[in-house]
């Protein structure tokens, strides 16, 4: 029932996202107002011989605040998705509602897998000139000391070979210089204990603001605050330079010429530029997976979102997660057992 | 001598910037090896009647470490340029040269103004929908308390004042939501400080990253970290999608043909977003005027920074911000009477 759209954007997704896991067999609960979802899966067989419905009158709005929707969210569309993960039922729940009370709900339900996580991590997948880097944590995770950084790239590695199918997917931690003696403590501590750990990540080293468009590496790592100030920061840029160039292909009538002229080419730039191609992101953190949509995907977008979800759920990334953050929380208290030595 | 170009492009800018500040009587000395500041200036008759040459054999290197450049840094171009600052025989000292230099140099010779301040914080101006919108800091203090967020919104305030002429400059502090509740201490303290004290800031609230493009505020304040990776997030983005523009209109003939044609609409564009237009930094929190600019701007850019230069030394910046700077001392002062007070 989430998003901009609801029903008449999941459905059709699914339909899109059979097609792309051709030969995959992928089963759809959806969860809302039966009528409505009956009426959308009528107009569309492929998705509606791959779904069941699980009525529900109760939904969360877009707008509700996080934490009078979770007072509340119990028996909500929203709920009954992410409730299906916890028992099992599902391997995924996906969703373009509330992203506040996706988190909520998310974490009350299924808890925090990792002990230093507050919030559920959030990834983007940013276009760049060479594919897709995935960016974390854009958005949950207000400050983040040097071991959250080490689980966000730990998650992130996993999730990009997972979705994207890279072997060994390189690594970076966002800072202010690439030398080693920049940034603050977090990043640099954090850098200094993947280099010595033995997480077997591929660490590129520290990365800057303009490597991410670059596609210098595969997965970048930063605290929620800077990745969601970065992430915004480009989102304004590309919509500034769109409003530039749409300014002048509009200015005159030579110039209306010219484009129209271009047209083609310049609607093959917007494609690969097109949000919905990379619209999905998992909360990552959680005991259980969760894959935010944008609530104003369209139904190409929301499929991809589905696509990443049932690509996660078919891989090892779960266990390989578990697995890594085992050493990192070994590695940890070996820390802290020699600063004690140290200190007594 | 600094920059990628030296006496070839900062002799025509200093022409350049006469003319754009007509009929304002400003002089210029320039520091460097005398042959070759003589042998530009021969060829640019306007600037050689408004400059002295003050010869060094001494240059810091644009690739020098910071920390080695200042050891041997006495009677180089840039430092002399400085110390004419601090001697008062100039108002203020621009320089294309190596920034982690000038920053040492000119934090050595005219040190902080201000008791909280690390290193000089720097503004970039910052292209926007609306103008021109200045964000501080931008990479020169990695970790920033409440206090020094304040700082910066005093300072960048005063320079927009300065240097745009817009009476009481908008101020916004940027955030990860528009909401009192989100982000960390630092901003929210900032923020709540800023609301109650009396420093006649027009404060318009927290701002995301996507409003510093869309110019929703004039001066945008962060922390040296946050500040300089949203600035070259921006810079990569610009380049990505400029980059993917550039592909789209050479993909093939017709797309070419279409280009031509838009040619001029296209150039005008670019103009919008010409980085010489708004080249030109200055060192904030000094006690005295250094202005820094891009190493390869061009004469259009660095007479850009000449007139900021002249600009901020023309207005009561310095005045305005040493007067909010003792309000704000004063006003932490009492607040630290008070803790102490509670605490007994």
């Amino acid at each position: 029932m989430g998003g901009d759209h609801g029903p008449v954007v999941v459905v059709p997704a699914v339909a899109r996202a059979l097609e792309r896991l051709q030969g995959r067999k992928v089963r759809f609960i959806l969860h809302g107002d039966e009528k409505r979802l009956k009426a959308a899966l009528a107009r569309v067989p492929a998705a509606a011989e791959a779904s069941e419905v699980r009525h529900t009158d109760l939904v969360i709005a877009m707008d509700e605040k996080p934490a009078q929707a979770l007072r509340r969210s119990k028996g909500t569309s929203l709920w009954n998705a992410v409730e299906c993960v916890k028992t099992g039922e599902a391997q995924a729940a996906v969703s373009a509602g509330n992203t506040g009370a996706l988190m909520a709900v998310s974490k009350l339900i299924l808890r925090m897998a990792a002990p230093g996580l507050d919030r559920p991590a959030i990834v983007a997948s940013w276009p760049t000139l060479k594919g897709v880097t995935a960016v974390l944590d854009v958005g949950a995770n207000v400050s983040s000391d040097a071991r959250q950084l080490i689980e966000f790239a730990i998650m992130g590695e996993a999730f990009h070979r997972a979705v994207h199918g890279v072997k060994k997917p390189t690594i970076g931690l966002l800072n202010i210089g690439a030398e080693e003696v920049k940034g603050h403590d977090e990043v640099r501590e954090a850098a200094q204990l993947i280099r010595e750990g033995g997480f077997g990540l591929n660490y590129h080293g520290f990365v800057e603001g303009d490597d991410i468009a670059k596609g210098t590496v595969d997965v970048v790592v930063t605290d929620g605050f800077t990745g969601n100030i970065a992430l915004k920061t480009a989102e304004g840029t590309a919509r500034f330079v769109a409003a530039l160039l749409k300014d002048a292909l509009t200015s005159d009538l030579q110039a209306k010429l010219g484009a129209a002229i271009a047209y083609p080419a310049l609607k093959k730039m917007r494609a690969r530029i097109d949000p919905s191609s990379v619209n999905g992101g998992p909360l990552l953190g959680l005991n259980g997976l969760v894959v935010k949509s944008h609530g104003g995907a369209d139904a190409k977008g929301f499929a991809n979102a589905l696509k990443i979800a049932a690509d996660l759920a078919a891989s090892n990334y779960a266990s390989e997660i578990s697995q890594k953050m085992q050493t990192l929380t070994a590695m940890m208290d070996e820390a802290k057992v020699s600063k004690a030595e140290v200190q007594a």
